[in-house]
């Protein structure tokens, strides 16, 4: 076990009509708000008005900035950060899934810096400060709720970078799981696949002696896996998407992370195909996490039996692990699949034409992931597994 | 599942070594320290040499307060309270385990306010303001690290009461596991019972739809019992005295405790017991929890037939479920039994003298529990259970 730092000081306030506190929530930070959102959702299902009105119950005055994409763009970034700085704003506020929250995060290290926030993203610059954030989710997916994480695409090169620093958790996060009866089968599904996506990567670690943590992992993924399909076909189930719902911060608070090395190999080789596709960022993980499983188990298969026996109740053959790592993998695949996402490139219409291009610019910084560094012909392997 | 606020900004820094950031830590919060430790364990180490010092490399001026006994009396966090309004204490670090930190918790309280100290436990004053507080672990079992709840005995009438608060949550927790090494067998022994009654109080529960919380219980259950008689049998095991540390603090952080309603009773009935005895609390959570689920495990045989089939590993018996459920119970009992703790009051030569008294004591405030309500006569049938 490694040595760890775990401080998360996100509040969590989760349960039915938990958005109605927003306003008082907020008002500790300041009277003026930047709230963030992205298209009419908010709108249509009143969500909008109610935190309005919360917001404007504590006297705060609210600036607007709405038109957050998927994939969230530089471009919009800026506007906020120009926003705030023009309206010397205390406090932002996200209200929609893991993209508006992560260009909220952008905004808030941005409006405290002189320079382009891209440079935080190339790590030109390091965040010293920044606003203090607030969030309603709709979306359980991205767990940016709660982290420490921004990802956001440059246009410009459709490069889709990251970047962390401990000032960008939210103060707060509002999870009521009601606000997401209406999302859409994809869209749930694609997020049951990034927050299974966020626990694998830090499940396949070389790190030893990191029992606990294992079992915190394979505790989150077993209740996802449980409750995926429920929410898929009874999608007002409240106890069904509280499960998702919680579990898709947890996933993502760090605290499956305390001891361990992860991976992100996955995740990296995945932004260069939304970061160009413009794919949902959940299907294109449900592509590209079973191929890196397939080219990387060998480097442990005590550990993919491990996840195969725990995860997904196979037996474990000791006189073939490999064959048992094997099964885990087969089910994953298979699970992504029955809720509807994508397992194969060939399913989005994808073509090998850009895996040299996305290859060298997924490690034009140096070689992906920590299980197993993977270089440019690595990556493009991967794409070809893929196909 | 129950809405709730998960709320815990306790930083936790962990590994090796980690004690020596204690004066960076601390000087954050001020200049003029209260340090409150236990006996003389922690000069015989070195620890209180090695924390004094990274203190005073800061220039942080150190009052201390040593003393504090297992079953922290009222009498001393009296004095301590004195000692922080006459030198204007702004921080106060406990070294040492959770009766320490109890006592450092209950000063930090008694300093912010004008009453007695002891109104707090009595539920006559509610807390609104305390000193922050910081420490350094050296006894993995109450939680209290990162909990906001403080235990202290009144020795005048020996009343052992408990109250919480918020505030009460340590800014930071620094837990080396190697501090842990020279632990006595039998204090480990109590330390892995009493973080494993923590959970047992969360887990049996009348809430449903709560998923994710009972897996993340098993997961932290099945780590502790996994390697508890590593650390018995191998004191100076990292590995093993490392998952026990870390699940420690996570079986009382209260995200076990998240949409669900914990029980407690069995805390109750303990705390009269070392009231009256001075017994570790460990040891009388031994000897109380099996008495206690066998006197309630009728109420919701599928959850103590879940909790022995995914605890335990027993296989459930679909045509007779109680028959699981008797065997996790059995299993918890020789567990802890197996581990070097008393199973029964006899083993403590605690004759029933104290029962009526202790039942009558226990209850004067209400009945006690959650999963079902505990009146006088229960609490008296449940130590009629222990003997």
């Amino acid at each position: 076990m490694q040595n760890f730092v775990f401080d998360n000081k996100t509040k969590i306030i989760f349960g039915k009509d938990q958005e109605q506190v927003v306003g008082e929530e907020s008002v500790v930070y300041g009277k003026k708000l930047l709230l963030h959102y992205g298209g009419g959702s908010i709108k249509e299902s009143g969500l909008y008005d109610s935190v309005l009105n919360s917001l404007k119950e504590q006297g705060i005055e609210v600036i607007e900035l709405g038109g957050v994409k998927p994939n969230p763009r530089v471009t919009l970034v800026r506007e906020g950060v120009e926003l705030c700085k023009k309206h010397d704003i205390d406090f932002i506020l996200s209200v929609g899934g893991g993209s508006v929250i992560d260009s909220a995060k952008a905004i808030a290290a941005g409006a405290k810096y002189e320079g382009d926030v891209w440079d935080f993203f190339t790590g030109e610059a390091v965040v010293e400060d920044c606003l203090p954030t607030g969030v309603v989710l709709t979306i359980p997916a991205a767990g940016s709720e709660s982290s420490a994480g921004t990802v956001v695409t440059n246009e410009n090169g459709d490069y889709k970078r990251a970047f962390g620093h401990i000032t960008l958790r939210p103060q707060f996060a509002i999870l009521n799981p009601e606000l997401t009866y209406t999302l859409p089968a994809y869209q749930t599904a694609a997020g049951v696949t990034d927050m299974m996506a966020h626990i694998l990567e830090r499940y396949f670690t070389n790190e030893k002696n990191v029992e606990l943590t294992d079992r915190l992992c394979e505790a989150t993924l077993r209740t996802i896996i449980n409750n995926a399909h429920t929410v898929l076909e009874d999608p007002t189930n409240y106890a069904a998407r509280a499960e998702i719902m919680w579990s898709g911060t947890i996933a993502h608070n760090d605290l499956l992370n305390t001891g361990r090395i992860g991976d992100w190999g996955s995740h990296d080789i995945e932004h260069e195909l939304s970061g160009i596709y413009d794919i949902t960022h959940g299907a294109g993980l449900a592509i590209i996490f079973p191929a890196w499983m397939k080219y990387v188990y060998k480097h442990d298969i005590h550990l993919f039996a491990q996840f195969a026996n725990r995860v997904w109740g196979v037996e474990i053959d000791l006189n073939n692990p490999e064959k048992t790592a094997l099964a885990g993998i087969k089910k994953t695949e298979e699970f992504f699949s029955s809720i509807g996402m994508p397992v194969t490139l060939r399913e989005e219409n994808i073509d090998d034409d850009h895996f040299e291009e996305m290859a060298r610019k997924a490690t034009e910084r140096g070689p992906l992931g920590n299980f197993i560094k993977l270089y440019e012909e690595d990556v493009y392997n991967i794409y070809q597994l893929a196909k």
